[in-house]
């Protein structure tokens, strides 16, 4: 029996002793790197003596930095010495259970360059079919490649930030001249992410880049549709999504989805050889997507067509450098079905098809005031659940002009 | 008559106390800022005495990221206590010079987010020609805002850095599948960078933008044509950019500019409140692009249509947050005249017009080995000239596949 005896914290729930999943949390007028226990919180600060000097160096500062700029072999040997401390009979000298509710989270890491993929071909062919009628819905490269672009890092901001709702230019439906004003097609897209650490790397094959990937977290990239329809041609989405990228505030470590590998859909065709994968590099993540508290979708990140070790591997393979810090994200996970669409323009096909709330109100894209929260969880261990923290934001009302 | 009496260091050259451009130098084992006079540089770590200690404070650590992270008024104020320092009669204490052959330089700043723009219309015409025959080259987006996307700023290096040739997919044409192997399409991009500073902004007015931008670097976006071509669409380059992006080692200062402006091309219809701009808003700055010692091609900035001003008003008109050390860059510098062509691709015409250079040798794209230097002058005070210091790179061979 553990001395952490508070709600949440058992194997059946998704933040017991198998998930643990890193943070940043203020604690007397400190920040400092924590892990999440069921509903509380464990600052790692106050663990030097039981963590000795080595490891608790790596979770002194105010941000997870130093342990991302580690390699995995040292991920891991933390870990392994959470999990011995957490599931001890007695607490550790210097711990303190703090419950979420009482303490503010911060962006636990410095984010380097932030990658966004397109990696669900169920989404790539919904968003063709809505925005492309007339041509066919997968361009000719997304078979052979993760296709993928970068986004703006210096706008990713914590689960529970409000995101204002941008202005920018768009063309109104048969109109000829752009107008300017308040984004009217404010979207989702449910996204899983990957924080990369370790050395900085070079090419690296899909068998090296899991070493480089510390943990996952949940993502909505918030999508002004309006703004990109009109701004993405020919250099890609711009500022339809640069105005604000939510990630949770806690990191599951990659080492605790052991359990939940999977095979990704067979491609198509034979892959060109930097990006064949043997193994099982796919996620059965199941994701939920709550709107004003109606969840409206569940999107399964098993359906995913590209792994993140083939993102790691293509990202990387013209010669490019991999930081600590690093964030790449899978791109809007959608399945096959209507009810794991994993955007608002996919579930409301364009705007054409309103989603219905409990009590009654409809919805196509994103109205001031609403909130919206992704979930997800996978197989753990011996039966037990691994959980990815929420992501959360609410809309607030676009500044002045 | 200064103290320094070293080649370059007068009003008719492009580094005379005119220009005084900031750098990050390695000295007795340290790195230090230095400005640049004439072909020597000047440490400023060793200047606290002269500088007094508030001043010196911003300057004494191993970037100028305190330096950048400061107002605009205090950047001038810098930059008028450097001018006085370098043209008084005799040194300051603790002053050395050193001849920029002996030190090493390093990127001078931690780069933030990369947005790399598309404004100039003779270039984006030439590339929709070439690359989409059968369409209108210019799509109707491009006149009403500044095109632009996010680059990888993790892989921007410092000039001097030698370039690998990119490695990946391309479809040969007429092929139906793509092969693997070094980009044989190498090219560059000459083009003009602006380094932000200040406060993290919000939304930025053209008239606020200039307040946020610290200094000018050339800029050599090296990009892979093959890879690009078949990996653009639907989300903007990516592996076919993000190998190496180039910057000069010395920032001038946006002061140094005052004597260069103009206005940029009129707009052929009127352009959206936020993007309208009464004052001059270009840049005079005229450059020249040498292959193997061979000058190619001399574009103008004045040519682009959009400044950088607007695009940062761009930028930012969705709440975007501009931080200390983002990088945007202009795009290519390209003008209507074959010789002021800023890209190989636009120069070659596609591969079909080879490029003479002296000796005999004709090239289309990039071989190994091959080098390429950018650098550019503008108007300065009374005549004088003002310096943007060199980009340059060498291709090496691509690594084994």
């Amino acid at each position: 029996m553990s001395w952490i005896d508070v709600p949440g914290f058992h194997a059946a729930a998704p933040f017991g002793p198998q998930t643990l999943p890193y943070g940043l949390v203020r604690v007397d007028d400190r920040w400092t790197p924590a892990v999440r226990v069921g509903d509380h919180v464990l600052p790692l600060r106050g663990l030097a003596g039981a963590l000795g000097p080595r490891l608790a160096g790596l979770v002194s500062e105010d941000s997870l930095d130093p342990l991302l700029a580690r390699e995995a072999a040292i991920w891991r040997e933390l870990r392994e010495r959470l999990q011995e401390l957490t599931g001890g009979s007695t607490a550790p000298r210097g711990a303190r259970l703090i419950s979420l509710d009482e303490v503010r989270s911060a962006l636990p890491f410095t984010v380097g360059d932030y990658v966004d993929f397109y990696s669900s071909r169920h989404h790539a062919e919904n968003v063709g079919r809505i925005l492309r009628p007339d041509s066919a819905p997968l361009l000719p490269n997304w078979t052979h490649l993760p296709v993928g672009y970068h986004g703006r890092s210096g706008t990713v901001v914590v689960s529970g930030t409000d995101v204002v709702r941008p202005h920018g230019q768009r063309r109104p439906p048969g109109a000829e001249l752009p107008v300017f004003g308040p984004s009217t097609r404010l979207d989702i897209e449910a996204e899983v992410g990957f924080v990369c650490g370790g050395p900085v790397g070079g090419r690296l094959s899909t068998a090296e880049a899991e070493e480089h990937v510390f943990g996952v977290v949940l993502v909505n990239d918030w999508s002004a549709r309006d703004i990109q329809a009109w701004e993405y041609q020919p250099l890609g989405p711009f500022l339809g999504k640069s105005f604000a990228t939510s990630i949770a505030g806690w990191i599951t470590p990659l080492a605790a989805f052991d359990h939940a590998r999977v095979s990704p859909p067979a491609p198509p065709h034979r892959l060109l050889d930097y990006l064949v994968e043997d193994r099982q590099a796919g996620l059965d993540l199941r994701l939920a997507v709550s709107w004003n508290g109606t969840v409206v979708t569940r999107p399964r990140f098993a359906e995913m067509s590209w792994s993140f070790a083939q993102q790691l591997a293509h990202l990387s393979v013209n010669g490019a450098t991999v930081r600590p810090g690093d964030l790449f994200a899978s791109g809007t996970v959608s399945g096959p079905l209507r009810s794991e669409r994993g955007s608002f323009l996919e579930l409301s096909w364009g705007g054409a098809e309103p989603v219905e709330l409990a009590g009654g109100a409809r919805r196509t894209f994103l109205e001031d005031g609403d909130s919206v929260v992704v979930t997800a969880t996978a197989p753990g261990p011996e039966g037990s659940v691994i959980g990815l923290a929420e992501v959360a934001g609410t809309i607030r009302p676009a500044a002045s002009a």
